[in-house]
């Protein structure tokens, strides 16, 4: 893998992604992450204080009008080869809550950060991932190749779902999962994988003090587990340990 | 069943089940049907003239703030009766796409419709059929005591997904369909029933000419349907005819 765009890593998951390959044995040439506000984004501007193959973008995801200049943004360093992966980790969670709580405008921001944000980057950067594509088209489906990693959570299987509420989390995540499998299909001739991962509970804002996960083991599995998926992963749901999971 | 709310009746599915409850052997006494304008309904006012059981409702059903004069229109009929059901059946269905053509806009005007308005009036309306429950206590769960009918789409089912593309369909009625789930899990207790229907694929402005079953045939189907379900369907996605469809 020789780049790697992760959004939503101000914190969180999204830093621990970015330190984790950054960390890697074989670190990719470029490591690209986004953040709504670089000021706010203390520890990921640290980090790139000491990795130059760290660049950092400031976007909100929000601006789909946007989208046009991080594509160049990225372009212009890649160029030929392309971009590798996109992770799609920048998301949002309303405070749960049973139906009587549940407020429109908390659905409608939950569904645009965490459906409509990941499909319209996968969009905007489909040229340049399928670059890397053909570009690396000796090798197997796979992250080397060319990824599209959608950050799903447990919560979105609709299946497992044996406590109710959350309905603008759930609702975004199952929708983002619908996303996932178009996505696998309509990209599959281009050899670019798509699979949503749920990172496990994990100690974040997100996921609150009492998750049993922390963000390294978290991230570090998770990074595990892309190096090892192939074709026959292609539009699937994983737990971050590669355990599948249902829809 | 003593009462039923529709929503989307101007047309299409919605009339269709407007008629069909009308032609029951025993109709059902109240019988509400939302439109968004009621000028451009004639089919639905022609009903209306003919049966002193149709209630018409003007809404936009986007307009949340609208909701609680519409659960006081119906509440003054209905009384301490409650509301038996209530149809989510208002859908919109952007032009199919695949990714390289989707819109932002378009995916936000489908899950807001299609996912986060059959939220809203189920909060809304969930006093009112939790009433109609109570008022019914004898009576096992079903249509006849308390329900809440999400019109989804097989177009929903992740795991049925071989053609890819629709985003923003389909992540609005996977969506929809993780909310059902929820609300069957949030209003189990008050013993109100809760599925995602298929309506089968049928020509109307949404289905198109090609498809094989005409309005009539789904809509009495789908009534067939409701009436024989009970607990075990409570949380579940079915085809018109009944047959479960994976999610």
């Amino acid at each position: 893998m020789k780049s790697i765009l992760i959004t939503g890593c101000n914190r969180g998951l999204g830093l621990g992604l970015v330190k984790t390959f950054l960390n890697l044995p074989k670190p990719p040439k470029y490591v690209f992450a986004t953040c709504r506000n670089i000021e706010q984004a203390g520890d990921l501007k640290e980090l790139g204080s000491q990795h130059n193959n760290l660049h950092i973008l400031e976007i909100d995801l929000k601006h789909f009008d946007a989208y046009g200049k991080l594509v160049t943004d990225v372009s212009n360093v890649v160029q030929d080869d392309g971009l590798n992966v996109l992770i799609n980790n920048a998301g949002i969670a309303s405070k749960s809550t049973r139906l009587n709580f549940v407020q429109a405008d908390s659905m409608i921001d939950n569904l645009t950060t965490n459906t409509v944000v990941p499909v319209m980057m996968a969009k905007a950067f489909a040229a340049l991932i399928n670059k890397a594509s053909k570009a690396n088209a000796s090798l197997p489906m796979g992250v080397n190749r060319a990824a599209i990693i959608n950050m799903s959570s447990i919560l979105a299987s609709i299946q497992k779902n044996d406590s109710g509420g959350m309905y603008a989390y759930r609702t975004s995540k199952a929708g983002l999962n619908a996303a996932t499998k178009s996505m696998s299909l309509d990209l599959k001739d281009g050899k670019i994988l798509c699979v949503s991962i749920h990172p496990g509970w994990v100690r974040t804002d997100m996921g609150g003090p009492k998750a049993p996960l922390d963000v390294e083991t978290s991230t570090k599995t998770i990074v595990e587990t892309l190096m090892t998926m192939n074709e026959s992963h292609n539009g699937g749901f994983f737990e971050h340990n590669g355990k599948p999971l249902p829809w």
